[in-house]
C-alpha cells in the first residue's frame, strides 16, 4: 500500500505533520490524538485520520498517536532511503537565503554545493557550503552525485540553466524563479511560488473584511 | 457563488491559471482550451472545467477559452478591490531577495516598506523600497494603511514579531520562517515553506527511480 505513489497533497501533509510532530516531541510530548493534530494545521480530524490510515499507520492506544511512531512512519514513506544530495544553482540574496536557511535542516537532504557564475562567489562558502563556477557543474554533479537543485537564478536564465541541470543528471528541480520550466518526463519539477501564496493571503484577507 | 470562500487550494490553482494565462497572452495566445491549462499544469482536464465553473464563467467559443476573459474574472475573484499595501519585516538575505523579486510583480499587492532593527540597513532602500526601522512598525503601518506582512526575521524572534505586527494592526501574514505562530482569530496565516516543497521533489525523485 504504501508502496503506490501518493498524491501531491497528501505528501504535502504528511511533511507538515512531521514537522508539528518534531517539534512537539521537542517540547516533551508522547501522543497527540487525530483532532489536535488536525487543530494545529487548520483541517478536519476526519482528513488528518484519513491521510495516516492512508500510510497504514494505526495506533490503538487511547492516548492518542504515538508522536516518534508516528514520525518514522511518516520518514519511512517520504523520505528518500539514502540521502539524497542537493545544490543551490544562482547564488544571489535569495541562493545564499535558501542555503543558510537549508543546511543541514534534514538529514537525508543534502546540500553539497552552490553553483554561480559570479567570479567573486566562486570559492566562497556559507554553512560549509561551497560556491562552484557554473562551469563545473557537470563534473561537480557527477562527483558528489547530486540528485537535486533548487533553482535560484534570475528569470532571463532559468529556462537554459533547467536544460544545464538536466542534461548534468539532476532529478529534481525546486524552482524559486517565475519561470516555467518545460521539462523532459521524468524529471519532478516543484513551483515554490512566492506570488501564488502571496495571493492566498491577499484573498482571505479580503474574505475577512468581508 | 463567486461570494462564498473558496477552498485554499482552488484559490491556488486560480492564482496558478492566471500566471500562465498572463504568459500565454504576452505570447500572443488569445484563446485555450480546458486540456490545454490542464496539461501546462499536470492536471486532468476535468479539474481545469470545475474550477472554472466554479467561478461561474462560461465560455461557449468552440476556440476555449477566451484567455483575456478569463484573466478578468480570475482576478475579479481573488484580487482584492482596492490595493492591499505590504512590507517585508527582516531585511536580510531572504527579506532583501523577496523585495527585490516582489516589488512590482502585482498592481493589487503593493509593497510599499521594510522593516529590521539593524541600524546600518535603517534607510536603505532595493527597488524604491526603503527600510524603517520596527521601533517605527505601528506608526508606518498605519501611515502607509499597510494589512499585509512578509514575515523574514530569524527563527527566533518570528513569534514575537508577528505578536507586533498583529497589534500594529495587520490583517494577513505570509510566514516565511520554520516558526509555526499562535495568532488571533481573523489574522490569516500563510506558510511558505521550503521544507515541505523539497521533500515533495525528493519523494517523486524516489518514486520515479522506484
Amino acid at each position: 500500500m504504501p508502496n503506490r505513489i501518493l498524491p501531491e497533497k497528501t505528501v504535502e501533509r504528511l511533511s507538515e505533520y512531521r514537522r508539528t510532530l518534531l517539534k512537539l516531541l521537542d517540547e516533551g510530548k508522547n501522543h497527540i490524538y487525530s483532532h489536535e493534530l488536525a487543530n494545529l494545521h487548520n483541517i478536519t480530524a476526519v482528513q488528518v485520520r484519513r491521510d495516516i490510515m492512508f500510510i497504514a499507520f494505526t495506533s490503538p492506544h487511547r492516548k492518542g498517536y504515538n508522536i516518534k511512531e508516528l514520525i518514522k512512519v511518516i520518514g519511512k514513506i517520504i523520505d528518500p532511503k539514502d540521502p539524497y544530495n542537493v545544490a543551490v544553482v544562482g547564488w544571489g540574496n535569495l541562493g545564499k537565503a535558501v542555503t543558510a536557511y537549508f543546511a543541514g535542516k534534514r538529514p537525508q537532504l543534502n546540500l553539497v554545493a552552490a553553483f554561480d557564475i559570479d567570479p567573486k562567489k566562486i570559492g566562497s562558502e556559507i554553512s560549509g557550503i561551497q560556491c562552484y563556477h557554473m562551469d563545473r557543474l557537470r563534473e561537480i554533479v557527477i562527483a558528489k552525485n547530486i540528485s537535486i537543485a533548487i533553482l535560484t537564478v534570475p528569470p532571463g536564465v532559468a529556462g537554459d540553466t533547467a536544460k544545464m541541470l538536466v542534461s548534468a543528471g539532476i532529478k529534481g528541480i525546486l524552482n524559486f524563479t517565475s519561470v516555467t520550466l518545460n521539462l523532459p518526463p521524468g524529471i519532478h519539477h516543484e513551483y515554490y511560488d512566492m506570488i501564488t501564496s502571496m495571493e492566498k493571503v491577499a484573498y482571505y484577507v479580503k474574505k475577512q473584511k468581508g
